[in-house]
C-alpha cells in the first residue's frame, strides 16, 4: 500500500497504544511503521490492523527517512531527538509538553487552529489533554463574541497519567473495597475514592503545571493572549475521559439558542441539548468527538455562558488530536 | 443525669446515625432520648455512648414534651410534624429542605450566622451540606471585604445521598473491577469510576435543584441577596467528604497573607498554608472542621482569590451543624 513511512516514539504507553490503533482506525495511508520505545519494552509486539508488529530500542540514525514521527515519550526525549529529526526533512508530531509554548513551533487543535499549520518548521505541537477538549468546546462561541474571560474546574481521569496511573486506582480500589489500605507510588495521595486537586507540580504563583498549561495553551491555540482563565485541575477516580465544568464570558451578550446552533454544527463536537441528556466519562469513553452538555446562560455573569465538557484523554486529548495533524499535512 | 428530652426523627438514615453518635461525643445534655424511624426499621438497635437504643415508630402524639427534635428524615417528614410540634414548645432542628428558604425560619450556620437564632419561632433549618462547607470558609473573608461574585464547582461525595448511594457506589465498583457492569436504582447513570454532573432535578434555568440551592442558602446565611454566585454541582465515586473549588471576587483588594491570617483564626476553619498540604476527602473525613487549602490569588479576577475546601457532609454538612444549632439555644 502507497504511504508515508511513520515511526511512534514511545509506542507502548497508553498514548502510543492508542495512538497506533487510531492510525489503523483512521487508514492514515503508512506504507512503514516503526514502533520504538525504551529497553524494557522492547520486544513487545504490538497490533496495527493486521500486523503485529515488535517494538524496537530507539538507536541514533534509526529513524533517518522517516516522514512523519509521532512522539509519545517524555518531554525530554521531544527535547534530545526532534529538532535533528525535523532538520532532516522528517515531519515530527510531539505530544509532550517541550516545545508547546515555542514560538516557532504550531501548537495544533485541527477543529480550532489548522492554518497555523502553514508556517511550521518541521515540529509540530499537540496541546495538553485538557486544553484541547475546552478549546474545541470554547471556540465556536469565541468566534460569535470574543470570549473575555473563562473559569475552569477539570476532574481528570488517571488515564492521563498513563498505564501506571490506571494501575494503581485499580490496585487501591480492591484494597479498599476489602477495608485494606493499598500504598500508592504513582500520585501523591491516595487516589481510590478520593479526589486530588494537584496534578503536575506547583508554580510560585500557588497554581499548578497542569492549571497553567490550560491557561498558557488555550491562549496560544485561540490567538488571543487577552483572554483570562483561571482553572483548578483535579485527579477523580476514574479510568477514562476528563470532565470540564466551564464558565465563560463573552464580550457580548448571546442567546442559548443561537450557541446551541453554533455548537450543534461546530466540528469535533458532539451537542446534547436536553438537560437530562448530559455526558459522563461512562459514555465517552473511547470516542473521538469532544461531548457539550448542559449549556446554560449564567445569571451570574456578564454575558455568561456555564457547560459541561467531556472527551477521552488518550483520544482527541491526545493521540486522535496528534493524528487529525498528520492528517492536515497530508492533505487529507 | 440532668439534660433535656431529646428526639431523632429519621434516625436509622446516614445522618441520623451520625447525629447520635456526635449528641454523645460532644456530651451535649441529654436526660432522655428517644429515636424515631420508619415502619421497616423499627426495632433496629442504635448505640448512644453506653446505651443500646431501640428505634421506635413515630406515631401521633409521641413527641409531646420533647425539648430538642431533631428532624433527619424527608422534606414532607418535617412538613407534616415540625409545626405542631413547634407550636407545643419543641424546639425542631430540621435538615431538611423544607423550611429553609422560609423567612420566618432561621437558616443557621453557627460559625456565620448564629445572632438569627434569637428570632426563631420553634423550627430552624440546617443548610444543604455543600452550603456549609463554603459560608464557614467563605464568611471570614466576607467580613474583610464583601464578597460580590462566586464560583464554585463541587465534587460530591455518595454518603450525601445516604446509606443507599454508599451501598451502589461499593456495588458497581466491586462489578467494574470484575469487568462487569452492575444496574444502579439510586443515580441517573454509573456511579462507579464515572462522574455525574446532575444532584437533584433540574430547574427551567438549566441549573439543578442542588445548584440552586447552594445559591439562594448562601445569600440568607451571609445576609447579602446581592452576591452572584454560579455553582456546578457533580457526584463523584467517593464515599465521604465533599471538596469544592471556590473562586470568588471581592470588593476590595484583599492581600492573600492577609486572607491566611483571617482563615487561620476563623471559627471551624482548618487551614493549610504549604501548597502541597492540601487537603483530600480521605483525610477528612470523620472530621468536624472545614479544611481550607490551595488559598490563592486570582490573577484572572478583579480582587479574586481561589480555595479548596473539603468537608465530611454526614458531620459538619450535617449533623455536627444540626448539634451545634442546639447548643447555642441551650446558651452552651
Amino acid at each position: 500500500m502507497a504511504g508515508y513511512r511513520v515511526a511512534v516514539v514511545g509506542a507502548t504507553g497508553a498514548v502510543g497504544r492508542t495512538l497506533v490503533q487510531v492510525l489503523a482506525e483512521r487508514s492514515f495511508p503508512v506504507s512503514d511503521l516503526k514502533l520504538y520505545a525504551t529497553e524494557r519494552s522492547v520486544g513487545t509486539g504490538i497490533r496495527f490492523g493486521n500486523e503485529l508488529l515488535e517494538v524496537r530500542r530507539l538507536d541514533e540514525g534509526e529513524l533517518d527517512g522517516t516522514e512523519f514521527a509521532f512522539f509519545c515519550a517524555t518531554a525530554e526525549v521531544s527535547r534530545r531527538l526532534a529538532p535533528r529529526l525535523a532538520s532532516r526533512g522528517t515531519v515530527v508530531i510531539d505530544k509532550s509538553s517541550h516545545f508547546r509554548m515555542d514560538p516557532g513551533v504550531p501548537l495544533i487543535v485541527p477543529e480550532v487552529n489548522a492554518e497555523a499549520l502553514r508556517h511550521h518548521a518541521g515540529i509540530i505541537s499537540s496541546p495538553n489533554c485538557s486544553t484541547i477538549q475546552v478549546v474545541v468546546a470554547v471556540n465556536p462561541i469565541h468566534l460569535m463574541s470574543p470570549v473575555r474571560r473563562m473559569v475552569v474546574a477539570t476532574y481528570q481521569a488517571v488515564s492521563g497519567t498513563g498505564l501506571d496511573g490506571v494501575d494503581e486506582l485499580s490496585r487501591q480500589s480492591r484494597a479498599a473495597l476489602e477495608g485494606a489500605e493499598a500504598s500508592g507510588s504513582v500520585y501523591p495521595r491516595r487516589i481510590a475514592f478520593n479526589v486530588i486537586p494537584q496534578i503536575d507540580a506547583f508554580e510560585p504563583s500557588g497554581f499548578t503545571g497542569e492549571e497553567m498549561k490550560l491557561v498558557r495553551e488555550t491562549r496560544k491555540i485561540m490567538g488571543d493572549e487577552g483572554i483570562k482563565i483561571t482553572a483548578t485541575c483535579v485527579r477523580v477516580p476514574v479510568f477514562h475521559c476528563h470532565s470540564e465544568a466551564v464558565i465563560l464570558e463573552t464580550r457580548d451578550p448571546l442567546d442559548a439558542n443561537e450557541v446551541l446552533e453554533q455548537l450543534e454544527k461546530a466540528p469535533g463536537v458532539r451537542l446534547s441539548r436536553g438537560e437530562s441528556g448530559y455526558h459522563t466519562p461512562a459514555e465517552c469513553a473511547g470516542r473521538d468527538e469532544v461531548f457539550v452538555s448542559r449549556v446554560r446562560q449564567d445569571p451570574c455573569l456578564e454575558n455568561g455562558l456555564s457547560m459541561w465538557v467531556v472527551a477521552d484523554n488518550l483520544r482527541k486529548g491526545a493521540a486522535t488530536n496528534a493524528v487529525q495533524i498528520a492528517e492536515c499535512i497530508a492533505g487529507r
